[in-house]
């Protein structure tokens, strides 16, 4: 039986950083769940083992061609001591997406949605406690085989780590400003946009660094076809509303589709909110905006749940939105979605998996 | 000083392959060379050590957001066992131009080369000497950084690793087939087309998938966004001989530089023929094809110097070029170029730098 999770506990345990003091990304738990590929024989030997140093050979195929996946998600923990996790059947269904966008064997999703939870409760205590904290969970699949040829590997690790992360709005939910990236692009159709992978995140940085310069926090990023249509803000999913109705681009191939985004929709179709999918141009954005019509603008993703947008700067024009407030609109979503994830509110749609 | 080179010798020393048997990329020398950067210090710790495995934490940044460029180049043996590489200065700046698009900090580009040729001289009888081998030399760079943040890591490990190779045309140079790609993207502009980073590689994956299913050997991509220019043949550049003039795209910011392709671009011109780099469609080769005027098509890169193609396939129409034979203008070319690489022709253009 290689399918059977086998646990190696580590015999010290790190200081947990205090509640004031987590990093995001920086600070990992004890342990770490792994399992590998190999061809002829698929996914082997699931383990959780002390959080430690991987051994690579140099010319493991993930350094040269960047065969690699990764998903992103987090545990809550409840005011009545449960754990929650939001949809995390959800997010391994993607990295087989992922996966197999870029020609990596997929996973079985069931089973290894079984290894993370055992991987949880083991490393519950990891769990922050304070208002806004939670577990940030990594998985990710990489390619191992030691070969220069430019071909899919035929071995692969597959990976969990978690990092206990402070509360995204310290100070409050607040607006960012925005910066419309004309000529940098970070995907396009036939691409690897709707994949979660490895290279698509650092090709990016270019774009962000003249986003920082220009005094703003995130990128929004266009089509990489006619440079009209807008795609996504950095790492998070767009929408708008206008005059009323809510609008985020459609998934057009070139997009992440994203959790956060999913649910957002489906809890504005049940609130009986008018909302559309489809392609929407920066010039109507502009144009909505002139005619007063553009109430709130907001990013989605699991970070942040919203990120309110207070400012757009697209090609010399600047847009002030909801008077760089928090709109009521996205208010709500966050305290319902942030609601949901936690267990402070009732789930409807059974979004969350709670780990016994 | 941090930038005089260590040596530390391997005590083990691997069976060398016989020439028969030479695998490309899976076969390496007994050492590696090694740099790391660290933010506030630069690159430091120049070394040559034995080959063996690289720990690395399990969060480092290469892993989750792909922050890794490469370069390839030859060493060749000569008849009168003098060891030379071609160009070796392009590939150290073109790597620094791949980093600079990936936010990575450039190398000291004349140290590295200095680095490299030490090295060389260590693992001097790891290049073959049959007719047609060489060694293949594989510098790398990618992130460490133990960080889930999307930003740019603070420390990198530069490395050469080498691999001796066998002939590409064991049985004589030969013409393949090609399947044009209408629906996967390489890249695009604003993109990390022209960039030698890991992403683009595994990203190609899938059309190569259908090519091969399609019985062809490689993918002819397109642009990215009409769908209607020629970028490159595989990982390969592309020139066609239409009607006396050689042409190949231009550099339009989603096509990889190739060193090759630059060496052709001034032998051709150094022979007084008509050659232009332009924007080159399918329909204008097809056209070409339907008038008898598609003389030579073939791709150029280190791995292969020519490859001549015998066969396009574009939307079901089939294009057999000069009867499935290389062209006499792709077999001077191959014949000038390797001549020069292996020191067996003069090197007018001072390409060859030797490695005493
Ligand atoms: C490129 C990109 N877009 C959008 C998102 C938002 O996705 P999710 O809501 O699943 O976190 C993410 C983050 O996962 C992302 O990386
Ligand atoms: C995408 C791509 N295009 C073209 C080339 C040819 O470049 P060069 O002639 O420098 O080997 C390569 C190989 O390096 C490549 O990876």
């Amino acid at each position: 039986m290689t399918d059977r999770l086998e646990i190696i506990k580590s015999t010290k345990r790190k200081a947990k950083p205090d509640a004031g003091n987590l990093v995001f990304g920086k600070q990992f738990s004890d342990h770490m769940l792994m399992m590998d590929y190999l061809e002829g024989e698929g996914w082997i030997n699931p383990r959780i083992v002390p959080y430690e140093p991987i051994s690579l050979d140099p010319a493991a195929m993930v350094f040269h061609y960047g065969q690699s996946v990764f998903e992103g998600l987090k545990a809550y923990r409840t005011e009545d001591e449960r754990i929650l996790l939001f949809r995390p059947e959800k997010n391994l269904q993607r990295l087989n997406r992922s996966s197999d966008r870029l020609s990596i064997p997929a996973i079985d999703e069931e089973k290894v949605l079984g290894y993370l939870k055992e991987f949880l409760k083991l490393e519950k205590d990891w769990i922050p406690t304070a208002e806004g904290t939670s577990l940030y969970i990594r998985p990710f699949i990489f390619a191992t085989e030691p070969n220069l040829s430019v071909a899919p590997s035929k071995a692969y690790t597959f990976m969990v780590i978690l990092s206990p992360v402070g509360s995204y709005y310290a100070e409050g939910i607040h607006p960012v400003g925005i910066y419309v990236e004309n000529s940098y692009t970070r995907a396009v159709r036939g691409g690897t946009g709707t994949a979660k992978t490895a290279g698509n995140y650092s090709a990016a940085y270019k774009a962000q660094e003249r986003a920082t310069e220009m005094g703003q926090s995130q990128v929004l990023w266009l089509d990489g076809v006619e440079k009209k249509y807008i795609e996504e803000v950095g790492s998070m999913n767009v929408f708008f509303k206008i005059n009323g109705e809510v609008v985020t681009p459609a998934l057009n191939g070139s997009i992440l589709e994203g959790i956060t985004r999913m649910s957002i929709l489906e809890l504005l179709k049940s609130w009986g909110m008018n909302v559309s999918e489809r392609r929407i141009s920066m010039e109507e954005i502009y144009q909505a905006y002139e005619a007063g019509q553009l109430e709130e603008a907001f990013g989605t993703g699991t970070a942040a749940v919203i990120s309110p947008v207070g400012e757009l700067n697209w090609d010399g024009r600047k847009m002030v939105i909801n008077d760089r407030q928090t709109g009521p609109l996205s208010k709500k979503l966050y305290d319902t979605l942030t609601g949901i994830q936690t267990g402070r509110l009732d789930d409807p749609f059974n979004w969350t998996t709670e780990i016994k």
